[in-house]
C-alpha cells in the first residue's frame, strides 16, 4: 500500500478529502501545492507537517516561507514540478483544476511515481501523449502507474479487477444528468450561476459543477476512459442515473455487467485510489437498499447538451481537437463564473471555437501547450465580439 | 475451458438451457441423465450422440438401450453415479432436483471433476460434509471444483473475481419477491397452483417455482453462498428486487458494492459456469437501460414469508437443522403439487417439523440420508394428520 504521498491542488474540494483519506488511513502527506489560498495551506502544513510545500500563485512565497523556515518551500510551476517528483513520495495525488495539471502528471510519471489521477484535463489533452509516454516506460499500459480518482473511473477499475480486459465490450459511464436534466435549451437562456452550482448529488469545485451542468464533464470522462482503460470512444456510452448510486459499469463479451455501487462520496474513490489494488476501512455511509428506493435510467439528451456529442466527436477526431475543445470550454466557465457570459453561451461559444478549428498534429506537451493557447485566444475573441 | 461434459438432469430446464449452450460454445456433451423422460432423453442423445445415457427409473431401461445398443446405457441410482464420474468428461453439470443431487456431487469431486452446480439441495444439506471433503482434497475451498450455476451465485462469483476474499464484508442476495410478493399470509389462503407457478420474472421447473413463491428458495441460496463463498450465515442478506436485473451483490470492507447485471436469462450463468473464469460469446439479450426505467428495492416480508426466516435460523444451527428443513420442504411441495394440501401449509408444515426436531450430528452423507428420510416421514404423517 501507498505510505507516503503528495497531494497536488490540496485546497480543492478533492484536495482536502484526500487529506482526511490519507489521515485516516495513516498516510503520511510528505508535499502539498495549493494555487492561490495560503492561509489554508498554511493550516494544512501545520496539520500535516509535511517535508515540501508549494504555493502556485509566487507572490505568496515569503508569506509561506516565513510560516516555515525549515521547510523547503517553493512556488510557481517549477515549484509544483519539485512537488510532483518529489524524491520521498511514492505516490502523486493530482487534484489540480484544468491544464495546468498536465506537466506534473508527465514529471511525476517520468520520475517513477504512481498518480492518483484527479485532474480531467491531463487525459483529455494528453491522453495521447502520455500513453506513448507511460508504453515506453512499463512497456504496456499500467493500471500501476495512473490510478483513477473520479468515481466514474474507480467504478470502471473495481469492475475490471480480475477480468481479462479483452473481454470488455463496452464500457458504460453513469451521469446524474447535472441541475439541468429534462430542461430544453430554450429554458436554460436565463439560468442564473446560482442555478448552475446547485448540482443535484456531488458536492464539488465550481469548475467541474459548471462542467456537469453542460455534461462535458462527462464528455471528458468519456475521453479519460478511452485512455485509463485503452478502449475506441465508440466503445464508451454515457447513460443518465440521476441517484448517482451506481457509478459506472462494464459490460463484457458474454452480455454480463459488472457494476459497482455505493452512496455518492468521493472519499471512497479517493481511498480506492490510495489503497489499489486491496481495499481498507469504510469512510463512507454503507448504502441501506432498503431506504434506496428505486434506481432509474435514461438516455442523454445530446441535443440539448450538444458539448456531450461535441466531446465524442472530439474523440473520435482525437489529435488537436480534444486540446481546442478543453481551452474554449476553460476559458468559457471562466467568463461565466464571472458573469460575463450566460450558461448557454458557454456551450455556444466552445461549440464555435471547434468548428473553427483546423486540426495539427500533437506528438509533444508543447503542441499542445500551443493549440491550448490559440483556442483560449479564439474563446476570448468570441466573447469580446471581435470574430 | 471446459470441453467434454456430463449433464445430469438434461431434460429439465437447466438441463435443457446447458445442452443449448454447450452447443453454442462448441462444448462436447459426452453423457446425459434424466429421471422419467426417456422420450426427451433419447431425443436428446440422438441430437447429441452421448458416450454415456442414463435413466433414473429403472423401468425404461430397455427402452433406452434399444435406442442405443453401442453406447453405454446405466439406470438407477448406480448409473447416476456412473455419469457423474465417466471418466472422459472433465465437468459434471448437476441439474438434477431435491437431495438425490447430493451423492452424484460428491461422487465427481472424489473422481476429479469439477462440477457446475445447479442442484440447491447439495449444499444446502451436505454444505458442511462437502466443504470438509474438498478442503482434504485440494487443502482449501477451491472455486475451481465446485461452479455455481443458479444466477445469484454465478454473480457473486463474479463481483468476487480478483478481489481478496478477506475484503469481503457482506453478500447481498437479490430476490424477485415471487408472485406474491406485497401480500400478507392472510390473502394467501385460496392461491392456487396456477397463481404459485406463475412466477414474474424467471421460467423455471416446478419445484423451484413452488420454493420461489414461499421464498424457502432464497433461504436455500443463502446457505448455498455460506459454503461457496465461505461466509457466515449472518454476512450474507436478502434484499428484495423485482425486476430480476441486478442478479445479486458483494459490499467490501471499504464500503463499496460491487453487482452483476443482465437481463434474466440463465443462459448467462450456466455459460459462466462452463467458461469461468474467461468469458465467452453473447448468448443473452444485452441489457438496454434506456428501456430499463426502474430497479427498485424493498426489504423482505419476514412475517409472511416466514420459511424464509427459518432458513437463517436453521442455517445459523447448522448440522441437521437445514437436512430437516429441505426434507420437509420437498415433500410439503410434492403434497401441494398433487392437490393436497394448500400453499400456506407448505409454510406451516414445514415449520412444524422442523420445530419437531431434535438436533442430530452430521459427520457423513449417511446422516444426511438418515434425517432427511425422518423429516420425510414427519412431514406425510403431519398431512395425513397422524400427528
Amino acid at each position: 500500500m501507498t505510505k507516503r504521498i503528495c497531494i497536488l491542488g490540496s485546497t480543492g474540494s478533492i484536495g482536502c478529502q484526500a487529506i482526511d483519506v490519507a489521515k485516516m488511513l495513516g498516510i503520511k502527506v510528505v508535499g502539498l501545492s495549493a494555487y492561490q489560498n495560503v492561509e489554508k495551506l498554511i493550516q494544512q502544513a501545520k496539520d500535516l507537517n509535511p517535508e515540501i510545500i508549494c504555493i502556485g500563485d509566487e507572490s505568496y512565497y515569503s508569506i509561506l516561507k516565513q510560516q516555515f523556515p525549515d521547510k523547503i518551500v517553493v512556488a510557481g510551476h517549477k515549484g509544483l514540478v519539485e512537488v510532483a517528483t518529489y524524491q520521498d513520495a511514492d505516490l502523486i495525488v493530482n487534484a489540480l483544476v484544468g491544464i495546468s495539471g498536465l506537466i506534473p502528471t508527465i514529471e511525476a510519471i517520468k520520475s517513477g511515481k504512481k498518480v492518483a489521477l484527479a485532474n480531467k484535463e491531463t487525459l483529455v489533452v494528453g491522453g495521447e501523449v502520455i500513453k506513448k509516454m507511460v508504453k515506453e516506460k512499463v512497456g504496456g499500459w499500467q493500471d500501476q502507474i495512473l490510478i483513477p480518482v473520479d468515481s466514474e473511473h474507480s467504478a470502471i477499475l473495481q469492475c475490471l479487477v480480475g477480468e481479462d480486459k479483452k473481454n470488455v465490450k463496452r464500457i458504460i459511464l453513469t451521469a446524474s444528468g447535472g441541475p439541468f436534466r429534462g430542461k430544453k435549451l430554450e429554458e436554460l437562456k436565463n439560468v442564473t450561476i446560482e442555478d448552475v452550482l446547485s448540482h443535484p448529488t456531488w458536492h464539488m469545485g465550481k469548475k467541474i459543477t459548471v462542467d456537469s451542468a453542460t455534461l462535458i464533464n462527462k464528455g471528458f470522462e468519456v475521453i479519460e476512459a478511452m485512455f485509463f482503460f485503452d478502449k475506441k470512444v465508440d466503445e464508451i456510452d454515457v447513460v443518465i442515473h440521476p441517484q448517482s448510486i451506481i457509478h459506472s459499469m462494464v459490460e463484457f463479451v458474454d452480455g454480463s455487467i459488472k457494476a459497482q455501487i455505493s452512496n455518492p462520496d468521493m472519499r471512497l474513490a479517493i481511498e480506492y485510489s490510495l489503497t489499489y489494488p486491496q481495499r481498507g476501512m469504510c469512510l463512507i455511509e454503507p448504502l441501506d437498499f432498503s431506504k434506496l428506493k428505486q434506481l432509474t435510467f435514461e438516455e442523454p439528451d445530446f441535443d440539448t447538451f450538444f458539448l456531450l456529442k461535441l466531446t465524442y466527436e472530439c474523440a473520435k477526431e482525437g489529435g488537436s481537437y480534444p486540446v481546442v475543445l478543453n481551452a474554449a470550454n476553460e476559458e468559457a466557465v471562466k467568463f461565466f463564473l464571472e458573469g460575463e457570459i450566460t450558461f448557454v453561451d458557454i456551450m455556444t461559444y466552445v461549440k464555435k471555437v471547434v468548428e473553427r478549428h483546423k486540426p495539427q498534429q500533437i506528438n509533444s506537451v508543447e503542441d499542445i501547450l500551443e493549440v491550448d493557447k490559440i483556442a483560449r485566444f479564439e474563446l476570448k475573441k468570441l466573447v469580446e465580439g471581435e470574430l
